[in-house]
């Protein structure tokens, strides 16, 4: 192919997928604004238009055209670098979506949608079994998803592919199986000393103090509110129609501070990827996050390294009391930064500390390999759940509002997700680790509320890098290693020995 | 064709039809959205997505399948008589459509994206000659679309029919022509007696008061807020995502009252229409309003022959004055009812009383039958329009924001639609006449906040039909005539007569 040639086939091609990116991240509006604004009778003809928009993208991304055009350009030998990523990817993206039928596509997402209104319902009733035929149907469509997309050993290795590209049930059992008794141990430890206050935490707080605290962090962080906003939703998330239209939700509980602040800072580390992902790649692979445990490791990274270190404590606190007098005011550093690390097995994932939320992630990755591969029964999942807990942080589990439903995942077909969340932490540690060799006195800055050079960092070392490299790549990348959990339990050993001083 | 084919058959349309209706409303939810909550620096992408779905909407509607299919609907005989109605709507903008190929309706949504931001920036500049080129350009595409649609004796005929259907040159010419001299006449009688006091309107009135006010007045009017919502925008507007989602945006200028007040109503009006639609028709004809000079007629019939009148001033304004207690605590009934009733030639339409409101749209389709007949360059449009001003209402207009740059219409690409704001208010005293004839005391029933007999009049006078009528039919299928300005000449007679007591 002529150099011409390639460069015209080439547009064409760029053309075609900002369509298809045009339909997706319109369906991605839509669903922000089922999220945050839709007034309820909206909803169900929402759900069909959102499920219109995902089968019409499918229709044109599956397209023997396009499969034609990025042939072609892998055949040819005048593309750059970076433009021969871009095809390589979409040419697995668009081999793998082939292996769905649009008619598949267009049901699993109805079904999602039903999904979703029976969870909602099934958490008003404290019921799980009111979302079970649901729940039922969705994992018999995410076994056939496996199958249609093929995998080894485990059909939930597709879905975990699917998630992060190379993660398997080898690697996380190998994984957790590691990590589970040296986080048992420190939890013992821990339970053997004086345990942290945070009742400072759990006091009235008004409504509008608390959301104006929460974008003075995200905007000193580095947010950039001219290209992203934050409103209220009932559960946060960050939402991206481009990199300069980048989308937070808060929550906020007037009796408990540290759900607002520590959800905002999660949120905006996702925020700050996708607003640093490289520009001018819109609908390209090469604009898009490397992977959900990626992502994850960055809303870690902010809301862990950062957010409940020591310096942001100096950093915040004295805001903090500005904002409330009456009830921080008489609250040292030292209290603060132990009462935001308190470590202690809780019912609620989003609400657990940094070491046994773990144990919460461990319990649904199991639930899910048992799941998809057949040998337990969505029947079973409360008895399961309640079981686990009980045997592995030792809670008792009141009813399946604060059990097995309290996450929106699964109503969402999201299987394969938890897992990210895990790697995400653990691949945050190993990169923070990194980013501290290569910061002076980062901890320094942090504590004058200049994380300028942290983003930039970031931004050289992961976000501008979009999706080039898988998770395991980028961090051997970075890291001149693959995961390596010790930089984990260390610093997990190194934060807790110093709190609770053992 | 069997009943069983039949029935088929009109299955298929009415998925293929919704198909459309999805992709078109997601197009208007990120509308909505660019006008609510857009960060600044999204906006260009989104101006991409929304042609990119207009585009696909557009190859979807013409697609050739869908013809077939009407053809053979048309053929048949099994069909009932709302499917029928259904299928000859659709097929004539099925024909319509057909005439555009899909790259034109792309490059008007790209002109029409590209023109507003040039607008905007031509008011911030006061210099209309910073939006001349792309107006233009959008000019020259509507001459085109006008050859395209084709039309009798004036282009401009094609884009009046666009927005109402019947709508010609001839008509609006006769109509205008006929209500000019009596306009003018009780203008001259107006202006001959004590001017009205509407200065407690131009107080300091907070923001937050002025949203719970305004929102306390559309529910009592009847807008569900279950299936709808109101928030602020540059520009008020109304739309809809379906009959169970209508939203509606206003502007608060906390220097006057009226801006809000006002604006609300009218928006409200759109919407009541709206969310009285026929439910169950989504994405097909008779799901959908009649034309816009009805939609007009809806929101001008509860602005001004509800919400300026005596009755609603006895209603609303004690609510007013708790809100307002020091700004309008020593306002009588009459002196409000007089004072929001002010006759005076304006600079802006949008604030102009009923009487002189028709001149702001006399000039302005003066102007759009000239530029669309090619007799007028667009460069002629600031000193044509303030020539206009001065003659017609004796107003000198200061600068090109206050004039020819007031309105985002054209720079939406609408040509055609002003006439159906003074088409829309002629209808309207058209219709109230024959509910105040059906609703017995309608007055009494507006002061003490009961206005749910008038909304089911209009639901089931005009709401409930759809677009099986067009303008014209309806008004003769509701008041046994076609328009009758007298209506609309008598109603203003009787009102400043009784106001200004000459």
């Amino acid at each position: 192919m002529t150099n011409t040639a390639t460069r015209s086939l080439y547009d064409e091609y760029i053309k075609g997928m900002q369509t298809i990116a045009d339909l997706r991240y319109a369906a991605a509006v839509l669903q922000w604004d089922q999220e945050t604004y839709l007034p309820p009778k909206g909803a169900p003809v929402r759900g069909q238009q959102i499920a219109t928009l995902s089968e019409i993208a499918h229709k044109y991304f599956t397209d023997e055209k396009l499969g034609g055009q990025l042939q072609d350009l892998l055949a040819g030998d005048n593309l750059l670098a970076n433009e021969k990523r871009n095809v390589e990817l979409s040419w697995q993206d668009y081999s793998k979506q082939k292996k769905f039928p649009s008619s598949f596509v267009r049901t699993l997402a109805e079904a999602v949608n039903q999904s979703f209104h029976s969870w909602m319902e099934a958490r008003k009733a404290n019921d799980f079994s009111v979302f079970a035929k649901s729940l039922t149907r969705l994992i018999e469509l995410k076994k056939q998803e496996a199958d249609m997309l093929g995998y080894e050993q485990h059909p939930y290795n597709a879905l975990l592919d699917d998630h992060d590209k190379g993660a398997t049930v080898q690697l996380l059992d190998g994984v957790f199986s590691a990590i589970q008794q040296p986080l048992k141990d420190l939890l013992g430890k821990i339970a053997d000393q004086q345990p942290a206050d945070d009742s400072f935490l759990q006091q009235h707080f008004p409504k509008d103090k608390q959301w104006q605290f929460g974008l003075q962090v995200v905007k000193e962080l580095g947010y950039d509110m001219e290209a992203g906003r934050q409103d209220i939703s009932e559960h946060p998330f960050t939402t991206n129609f481009n990199s300069q239209d980048v989308r937070i939700t808060t929550r906020i509980d007037e009796n408990d501070l540290s759900n607002m602040v520590w959800s905002c800072i999660h949120e905006a580390g996702h925020a700050l990827y996708e607003q640093g992902l490289p520009p001018g790649e819109y609908g390209l692979p090469l604009g898009e996050p490397a992977s959900y445990t990626i992502h994850e490791s960055q809303s870690r990274l902010w809301e862990n390294h950062v957010g409940r270190s020591r310096a942001f404590c100096e950093r915040w606190l004295p805001v903090l009391q500005e904002y409330f007098p009456q009830q921080l005011g008489k609250v040292s550093v030292e209290q603060f930064y132990k009462g935001i690390n308190k470590v202690q097995p809780s019912l609620i994932r989003t609400e657990a500390d940094e070491l046994t939320y773990h144990f919460h992630i461990m319990i649904r990755y199991e639930l899910e390999k048992l799941l998809i591969g057949g040998s337990m029964t969505v029947q079973d999942i409360p008895g399961y759940w309640n079981e686990q807990y009980r045997k592995l942080m030792g809670v008792q589990v009141p009813g399946d509002r604060q059990g097995c439903l309290q996450d929106v995942h699964w109503s969402h077909g999201s299987f394969g997700y938890f897992p990210t969340y895990s790697l995400g932490s653990f691949y945050a540690a190993q990169f923070y680790a990194f980013a501290n060799q290569a910061i002076p006195d980062l901890n320094g800055q942090i504590k004058q509320g200049n994380t300028a050079p942290l983003l930039q960092w970031l931004r050289t070392a992961v976000h501008q890098k979009g999706r080039r490299f898988t998770s395991e790549e980028l961090c051997k990348d970075i890291c001149g290693e693959t995961l390596n959990i010790e930089y984990f339990t260390g610093y997990l050993l190194d934060k807790y020995k110093d709190i609770y001083k053992f």
